[in-house]
């Protein structure tokens, strides 16, 4: 059972995951993946994942057969386990509860060589719909206090599978970094009775010089104390708090606004591996109008180093007012 | 001139270091160093790095000339620079001053094919000795409120030059990790009158299971959350808030612990990349007893991703009782 476990100093938790136990060797010999090769998430295999929580099939077949164009199934090796209760305890000055939770995989095609930048918007608007679908569906389940939606694509940037797909991660407590932009939010409501990430896109959308794009109803913009080189936001320009309340268009414009950006992002760097994740707020929080939702992406172009781990600074080499002059003057057509 | 810039959201600090300013082209082209190849923090190559600002020679010697066993310079290309005022202004909703600070670089031996962990203990002493004479100098300079001292080894932890280095970066703020640990430790403090690091090497002297090593004046012990598999804490067992008011005796004995662990690191994980931090009180701090230096190692084996990005959670894959064991099987001779 994997173990939740939080430092007696400054309160972080940690995930001890003993499903995927590593032994030395695991570090010291990589696991070569063969490129191209067909994979249990390609089409016609679907009887070698775990049985979907989730397809869809415009033809109507059955659960775990072929013709779906976006299919969640639950992760193999999952960080956390979807039965049992927390039952926390205490050792000494330590604090630890099981690792209960959900981790799914979101295959966003059947098609192994495609990745998502390639999709059509009609296809990538299937996969935030997905997310949707997931997202509500869990949080039907009082344990979980956030869910996370995010995305490794590439080998460094913590993908160990190529076939392109998204993960989901249903989690016990509000992680850290959340709760920091939740806590943040409202301080700086509680101030002004405005929202910052509002008067954020009102700030880029008037200067301009971060700004990467811009459609009906999302803004694309690198942020102002970037903690990665390339590093970019997309903002629904609509108060929302929440990403699963978001309307039939803005998913579709969405859709347009991320592969819009992945393009630009692939042709400046030529194809960097990258994370993104959505940050939206937790099923049970108060919609006092003080959060409001949104996608950040990150490149994977640095190593990150002592001095970070160290402090929690970051160096960042690239401005962001360069990084998104060079994003604004891409071209984001397919490469 | 680089600039400090502050999330309007978290208020988390970064650092955008201009005088790295990067294209992308500099990204995608990685740059590639020979290995084995004098450099400029070889012996006899003194005049190719900026004039040193300390140096151990036991002859005596003129400075930027040869027979050091130990040099500090300052970084050729800082992350900050040393000259001016930090001029904080505001931008609209966002806050922005000067990247005042210090950044140098420690050369722990003549020879460009030793590494750390091949130094003798008598050399690894002088490293800490020059750890200590920058951290008292550079303490007198009032614009300075912390001063993290960091290795990265090996070109995945970060490192971009080959020849063995430490560093240290003087920041004009008190870094969030370090605040979150001052933090931690008064309120552990607050409550018990006693420091939760020494209560820590209490219970893991007791308990065994987590301790890797132990000497006259050191613990070194896997941490019961770890972030990454196989990180590392060295912990003095006298109360002491400050590395740099360690005694004689505590920095031979050091010595001893720091390649003690990193020889039993390199058997087990076959000489891994890694960085390690120095967490010491800041010079101004209040002396209430509450804090408690110590270093810590992380091993580079996994890559950090979307989940910890986008939560400050972090998946290890290894319990620290694990790790713990393999490295107390270990041999810590030089391998």
């Amino acid at each position: 059972m994997p173990e939740l476990r939080k430092d007696p100093i400054v309160g972080r938790w940690v995930i001890i995951s003993t499903e995927r136990a590593r032994r030395p060797s695991d570090f010291t010999r990589p696991r070569e993946a063969r490129r191209g090769t067909a994979c249990a998430f390609c089409a016609g295999r679907e009887g070698e994942t775990p049985p979907e929580v989730l397809a869809f099939r415009s033809d109507g077949g059955l659960p775990n057969t072929g013709n779906w164009t976006v299919r969640v199934v639950p992760n193999k090796f999952p960080a956390l386990r979807i039965e049992g209760e927390l039952a926390p305890e205490g050792e000494g000055i330590f604090d630890r509860m099981n690792g209960i939770g959900a981790h799914e995989v979101v295959i966003e095609t059947p098609d192994h060589n495609a990745d998502l930048a390639q999709l059509t918007p009609k296809q990538i608007e299937g996969v935030l719909w997905a997310y949707r679908e997931r997202l509500v569906d869990l949080q039907k389940d009082p344990r979980f206090r956030y869910i996370l939606i995010f995305k490794n694509h590439g080998a460094d940037a913590g993908a160990s599978l190529e076939h392109t797909h998204s993960q989901l991660i249903a989690l016990p407590i509000i992680p850290l970094y959340v709760a920091e932009e939740l806590n943040g939010a409202r301080e700086y409501y509680r101030h002004r009775q405005r929202c910052v990430f509002c008067d954020l896109v009102r700030q880029e959308l008037a200067s301009k010089t971060r700004l990467v794009a811009e459609t009906e109803d999302f803004v694309t913009l690198c942020p102002f104390a970037p903690r990665f080189p390339f590093e970019t936001w997309i903002l629904p320009k609509r108060h929302g708090e929440a990403f699963e309340r978001s309307t039939e268009r803005e998913y579709r414009n969405l859709a347009g606004a991320v592969g819009d950006f992945l393009r630009r992002m692939n042709t400046v760097l030529d194809s960097p591996p990258y994370n993104y994740v959505i940050h939206s707020s937790p099923a049970g929080e108060p919609d006092d109008g003080s959060y409001h939702w949104h996608l950040e992406i990150m490149p994977k172009l640095t190593k990150v180093a002592g001095f970070e781990w160290g402090t929690g600074f970051y160096i960042n080499p690239t401005p962001p007012e360069d990084a998104a002059r060079f994003l604004r003057d891409a071209s984001a057509s397919s490469s």
